[in-house]
């Protein structure tokens, strides 16, 4: 099996190949980057998308951004360094792990400045290699975990994607699926469209068909029956912060998803990485619901599906509480409740 | 407040005018049947819909198609009704309610039978007069039983279209909430959008708005943070069918909403005729579940959103188990629990 990466550099490693997220699932085109503009219009355009595979197209860009440098010393090429940053950050200022990127490999470049030019540039690519390496070493353990819990032939659903496109490879909610079809499981799975921007359809169930993983899309109000028919043994789902007591919160109809598997008694995993988990927010309602445009509502097919005079509410999140959590799998091991205890112990 | 009457005939009696919802949300357009084959038309293309609005349709067809018969004899004008009777049964021949008024417009033709031709067309048309006008009666006893169980200024959610445009104006879940709107109840009304046909955005949305009622449209999957933000004190559905035990058949979804109602301590009530109840029928297990073209699911509004090669899974109805359903509403009162017992006594 071929785990799709969204981002790598090419044998050469000169370019960036970059899995255009925006055509799927219609087309499966792979761009090549060379050029620090075209990974600004990648990032901007949403060509790739998904907090770590963003951080890593910044680490390949920054990197591509600089390795011709003609500059002579340190602080020419600091200073043209510091320009490619600038520019890029400002790409997609919201995301988060793009400034983890880019401020990453502004210390490496600071922590080798008594180095050559040469050897300086080298340290980039390095760098920009191990945010990949330790990404997919991640998402890899993370998959492991969820793997444990899980055994062959199962059914499971996802919402939203989080998957091998987001990040690095296996992803996190389907890195177990990845991990458990090379080992021949056998698995089922579920893919909710996850209204209203459709990342459960167009992307999940993209990519576990490209590896030829049994996928089934099913609307986001289909998964009550089929919890109810058995074809579910157990839910597996992303987060995008996680508090302190064990509240997680993630795409738009996750807590519903979470309440639908709590009542058919099918268990409800949240997987993500430990960077995720936020000890400094107490609980899931210190976390600001981003709202989202109505557009995305009424006109998001190409068609408009409701009268545009009429009032929208569109979150782009919701928080699922922690007592419908079954566990939280992280690369550092599976936390089960009490979560507000057991969150705290791994990162002692 | 007008509410939207979707088939009725003109004022010189020799027209049905008739909404074309295929063109809603973007266009409200009314247009004039004066044909038997532009009624056959009609249903065929789902211009009109809704199970109570084509047996509406349906009567007013048959009596605009033999009005200027030139019959002579009973037997003539007889054989040509049954001619456009089974012509009209072909427009859509799952449509239980499109044959029973057909059979009841042929119940009152046949028993007319010693009057002359002329009486005789004079009762089709009072016969098609009155299946719309029982059908207004029955909405509005189900309106007003609903809302003696809501308060002023409540917010309420609805999944699909129950409405006005599917009955004969007030229709069955939304009849309440016109009710409240002449008595100024000043209801916020939450609509789901109702994948994969998106009724609720399309029509649910569209003919709240129309009247004046304050309306919001969400995605299936925000049904849970809306209740759990408090925004919604009721949950009014309608229903296909029920069975003797209480349990509901109806637009895929319903059983979803059901339970995070239940888990968020929200009222859910069930709104229909007495004639969806099926005491025939034991328990929800017993009714089938009709599965419908994945097509809906990934290319329903002129955009691909999904890779067509996956499998989907595309049921019309789930069943909502009656556990979690708070009372069903009918025009003979209102039913609670234990229903297996109170559904019988409605019908003696």
């Amino acid at each position: 099996m071929n785990i799709i990466v969204p981002a790598k550099l090419n044998e050469a490693k000169d370019k960036m190949i970059l899995l255009d997220q925006t055509l799927l699932p219609t087309e499966t085109r792979y761009i090549e980057i060379d050029k620090l503009e075209d990974t600004w219009d990648a990032i901007k355009k949403l060509r790739v998308r998904g907090a770590p595979a963003i951080g890593v197209a910044a680490g390949f860009g920054i990197y591509l951004g600089v390795k011709d440098s003609k500059a002579n010393t340190y602080d020419d090429f600091y200073e043209e360094f510091m320009e490619a940053k600038k520019y890029l950050a400002s790409s997609r200022p919201t995301a988060v792990n793009l400034f983890w990127a880019l401020n990453r490999m502004e210390d490496r470049l600071v922590k080798e400045k008594e180095k050559s030019l040469d050897e300086i540039k080298k340290s980039l690519l390095e760098e920009s290699e191990d945010i990949l390496r330790e990404d997919q070493e991640m998402c890899k353990k993370i998959s492991e975990y969820g793997l444990s819990l899980l055994k062959p032939n199962m059914g499971l659903l996802t919402h939203c994607n989080a998957g091998g496109i987001a990040t690095s490879g296996y992803g996190t909610a389907l890195g177990p699926m990845y991990l458990g079809h090379e080992k021949s499981y056998g698995f089922k799975v579920f893919s909710d469209e996850t209204r209203p921007l459709n990342q459960g359809s167009r992307l999940t169930a993209w990519e576990l068909n490209e590896v030829g993983i049994d996928v089934t899309v099913i609307c986001d109000d289909m998964a009550s029956i089929v919890m109810k028919q058995g074809k579910i043994d157990a839910v597996l789902v992303g987060c995008d912060r996680v508090a302190a007591n064990g509240d997680v919160a993630n795409k738009i109809g996750t807590s519903g998803v979470a309440i639908l598997a709590k009542e058919y008694n099918i268990p409800f995993y949240v997987l993500g990485p430990t960077s995720t988990i936020d000890m400094e927010t107490a609980t899931g309602d210190d976390i600001n619901i981003e709202l989202r445009d109505s557009k995305e509502i009424y006109n998001g097919f190409g068609k408009i599906t409701a009268p545009p005079e009429v009032k929208f509410y569109n979150p782009a999140f919701d928080v699922t509480d922690h007592k419908y959590i079954t566990a939280i799998i992280t690369e550092k091991g599976i936390v089960k409740p009490p979560y507000d205890e057991n969150l705290r112990k791994i990162f002692q």
